[in-house]
């Protein structure tokens, strides 16, 4: 298998040095128990960032998206430094045998063990592997239908303990609704709040060109904070595209023109189609764009 | 680790001896891979049974929800034989080192892995543990405060893909509201419909005593099909009082005298505090079903 995995400890202090928190192991071999809480209950966190020859995309944007989840969920604040180590070694490793591939790291910290309590702190590891490839959805577009979150927008201020906005492991409804557009037909969907209001696809952040301006909800609206979403942002406003954070009607749809779903692997894939309606892209201005992504560092 | 763990294995075809599948592993090693989807996505399915001296309690009930998760999650159907077989393996393993114990039995069954794609069945195991001590709860009862579950009482029938009533791995909610209950000085939550109905716990179903009935809500309001509740039911007829299963609307709990919170190894809880307002409760009652909850045996 084609991967490369680093496993983390959490001492009861931080190291003088990162590199002794981590310790590589063979992703081939089981690693976790069948008591950590990061399986018996979805409890943890995760995030995935995108990298090319060992450049490592948006990363302290990835870092700091991990604490914020990790706050969300009552969870001890990740070390950034160990984590940060974790991501370069594995994917630096794995960049040294394919060079100019396209590559991506998940890392993730649980919770630690279900029993006994109290005896434990977190599990954590960081695992580089190849990416799947994105190129004909970046090109050719990508069929996306809505498809009803059940939650109001303001959810997060109203009933925070829904996790709301926090990047945890329990995403078994971010895949069943995958698994719906599919069998409606289409490759992705775009979820939206139970009053009515445009959120999020359910790996991805949505982009749409209204009124000449490329808008996107906010993360108050329960979405995740995108980090391809925001170096997608500067990248609008340096070609002279104005860009804004707010919340987006559905009703508004109808008038989207051109739009797209962005993420660290798949980058910025445009929809071609909304729910039935087709919609423009520009494909220059796309591929411009995810050239831009893939060469982030940082 | 006072714990016994049996993997299963899932075959491609049904094998004539449930007991070929099993495979009895130490729980103190690692057993599962960092890309098996049950904890990159909290993609797969649980069930706990009681368990006292190898008797299981409500073994068939538990084995039935399990395979009805799995429907709702679009997973294969468990191979009911084999679950049942690794439940009374890890349990009387268990229970011959620990006769008298109240002891409970975690089964699970997860998508696989998430990578390479296709190449692989599901990851399963039955473990065997010693329950946490609930008979103080059971005697002097439980305090209870009432959170917003976020999403509709019918949101099972429009937005299936939001797997309500599905017992998944994606716990992380059902763990956080539990912290929040904590944070308010309560022991447990009742989590209610954004439309203001009367739902369950978030382990646990929500039992009250109305007009002289005992009632519970309708897996159709989108809670589980409580396996504890269903037999307290048949426990409670037997003893001539009245149940019946129909949604609670929340503003019926102002006038509920008594009620309970059941579920597998805590089973009867009686709530003696709800939302800050004192509830009657029987204790002779509530010992003699906890009782017979405790004697049950299949």
């Amino acid at each position: 298998m084609d991967s490369v995995l680093v496993m983390i400890d959490h001492p009861d202090r931080p190291r003088q040095d990162p590199a002794e928190a981590l310790r590589p192991e063979d992703a081939a071999d089981p690693q976790v128990l069948v008591n950590d809480l990061g399986i018996t209950r979805g409890d943890g966190i995760f995030e995935v960032a995108g990298s090319v020859d060992g450049r490592v995309h948006a990363l302290q944007a990835h870092l700091d998206r991990f604490a914020r989840s990790a706050r969300l969920m009552d969870l001890p604040a990740p070390d950034q430094p160990v984590y940060r180590a974790a991501v370069h070694t594995a994917l630096g490793r794995l960049a040294a045998r394919l060079p100019g591939r396209e590559l991506s790291c998940k890392f993730i910290m649980t919770r630690g063990l279900e029993y006994p309590p109290g005896a434990h702190g977190p599990t954590g590891w960081a695992v580089a592997m190849i990416a799947p490839d994105y190129r004909p959805q970046r090109r050719a577009g990508i069929v996306v239908v809505t498809l009803d979150r059940g939650v109001r927008r303001d959810v997060m201020q109203t009933s925070p303990w829904l996790l709301a906005g926090a990047k945890s492991l329990s995403y078994a409804v971010n895949r069943s609704v995958v698994r719906e557009a599919v069998r409606r037909g289409a490759d992705d969907t775009l979820l939206v709040s139970s009053d009515g209001y445009v959120l999020e696809g359910p790996s991805a952040s949505f982009l749409a060109l209204i009124d000449g301006e490329v808008v996107t909800p906010p993360a108050s609206d329960g979405v995740l904070p995108g980090t391809t979403q925001a170096d997608a942002f500067a990248w609008f406003a340096q070609q002279g595209i104005p860009t804004r954070v707010r919340s987006i009607d559905c009703e508004e749809l109808a008038g989207v023109r051109s739009a797209w779903l962005t993420s660290s692997t798949r980058l910025a894939a445009p929809i071609r189609e909304l729910d039935g309606r087709p919609l423009d892209f520009d494909p220059d201005l796309t591929a411009r764009l995810n050239e831009h992504l893939l060469g982030r560092d940082g």
